[in-house]
């Protein structure tokens, strides 16, 4: 019988309440409200209030038997269902180009597949914004990302895609939320289509090796997943991940992987809508050479 | 009888002298150095001495006859030949991981398209990494970008793609150099894989729309390209460039153009090796919706 998971929260916290319990290698449903909880709907329906302290409900967390701080968190992406509408919005001062923004709620339909805007029709692609673990520290509200995942908003956590996120606290508290049925990368205006679903995963548990941020695992490439303030630093952090992880596997030392990754990292952006208050999130990829994997999969 | 374009500068400057001359239509072939003018070849070659002012030699200039300041410069690049070998470097102090790098240089061979590097192989895919007019003001070092192009370090500018760049000058004096057999974006350390080789292009006068930013267009996208010392005021310009030609094309405002862009493009870096001097470029793109152009090919 599936196991479903229905109760959220706006928190990433250790000391969250887990809405569900279980064990590595189980699959489970999350039923996820959008990110904004549902109150926004119409063209008239706009985002005056809108709080990152309140914003992006995560359904969870679930408790992992046995995990615990220094493991590594295997989820995999099994699949993504939406509803068949969302909304697409500007949010006061959010992104690059909001000095000219009217505030707008933009409702979409999906049909058959094909997200209708504006008379024309691109395809939906959906993803999971808001995904992780709890952190060790201080509680995170749900609007925002770290190390320990949150509001990742990378458009390559869709289905078929795997992520491992290193534990922090006792039962790893594992929650996600925030799906958008397509959104570029960048995020530019904030939002993408906001929409409610659902999501089922897979949990395992893995040892980890002092991996110290998100690793995503897509059918050719793996990336390291970073936020800062400032893009310099977000950029350093997600080269260092990716570094140390291709250094491990391969064998060579930190130069010659540095040279490596000129030639075949791409560095992408996750999210870029500063100057709201939210982290500019940075990915850096390496590609499957040879197929050797940057984190093997050694159970727990 | 094939035109070859052989002479070379170190600067993009309305004072240089052209090297060639060339109508509206013509199809060209640069002769290029790499961007170390052909000086580091093996490991014990080190880029001590490296300097952003008389690096990446751009052949040319061209001056393109009728070309004025107002026109689009499209530059269809029709083929890209490199020689089988090249160096991969670190520059001292260059790109996000620079603390840990040794001076280093790495002289890689490709065969059969495929580039060697520590026994194992991965595809060569040839890009130009300067590429541009001259600007109306100051002269610009080759190893610097800004709306003129130049060292633009963007990785789509392969075969097949297309360029349009805002002419500045009369005669535009068209240039490019510094080819990479390959490299990723961002170009990590601060070098692809530096090689020597040939291209061909095509030139042809268009009427412009009063774009600020050089614009490249490939099977499937659209994007703009822009520089800046930091990344949010890059971002901004890529992203208002490519606002402003959907916005044209499709009809839409501001708003839901924004809107469009947050649900459909992607940001993207080409070059992030910072703390290095250059500056650091971002493009944004647009899919091809309803293959509704986002230039048109209006002839001047």
């Amino acid at each position: 019988m599936k196991k479903v998971i229905k109760g959220y929260s706006y928190t990433f916290s250790a000391e969250n309440q887990p809405a569900a319990y279980a064990a590595s290698g189980e699959t489970l449903t999350f039923e996820t409200l959008d990110c904004f909880s549902g109150l926004i709907n119409s063209a008239t329906d706009l985002t005056c209030d809108f709080n990152y302290n309140s914003a992006n409900p995560a359904t969870g967390p679930v408790y992992v038997e046995n995990a615990e701080p220094g493991d590594l968190l295997m989820v995999e992406i099994l699949d993504i269902r939406t509803v068949a509408a969302g909304v697409v919005t500007t949010i006061p001062g959010c992104g690059p180009l909001h000095e000219t923004q009217e505030h707008r709620t933009k409702p979409l339909q999906i049909i058959n597949g094909m997200v209708q805007f504006n008379g024309m029709a691109f395809p939906a692609d959906p993803m999971v914004g808001v995904i992780g673990v709890a952190p060790a520290d201080q509680p995170v509200p749900c609007g925002f990302p770290g190390a320990h995942g949150g509001n990742m908003d990378c458009k390559k956590i869709r289905k078929g895609t795997t992520l491992y996120f290193p534990v922090q606290v006792v039962g790893a508290l594992f929650a996600l939320g925030d799906l958008h049925a397509v959104m570029g990368d960048g995020e530019l205006c904030g939002t993408g289509l906001e929409i409610a679903g659902e999501v089922d995963v897979k949990l395992t548990l893995l040892q980890g090796n002092g991996e110290r941020w998100p690793v995503l695992e897509t059918s050719d490439s793996w990336f390291a997943i970073a936020n800062a303030a400032e893009y310099p630093a977000a950029l350093k952090s997600a080269s260092e991940q990716i570094q140390t992880l291709i250094s491990q596997a391969y064998g060579w030392d930190l130069t010659d992987t540095y040279l490596y990754m000129s030639l075949q990292s791409d560095v992408e952006i996750c999210q870029a809508c500063k100057p709201c208050p939210v982290d500019l999130i940075v990915r850096v990829s390496a590609p499957k050479l040879n197929n050797i994997p940057l984190i093997t999969r050694k159970a727990k």
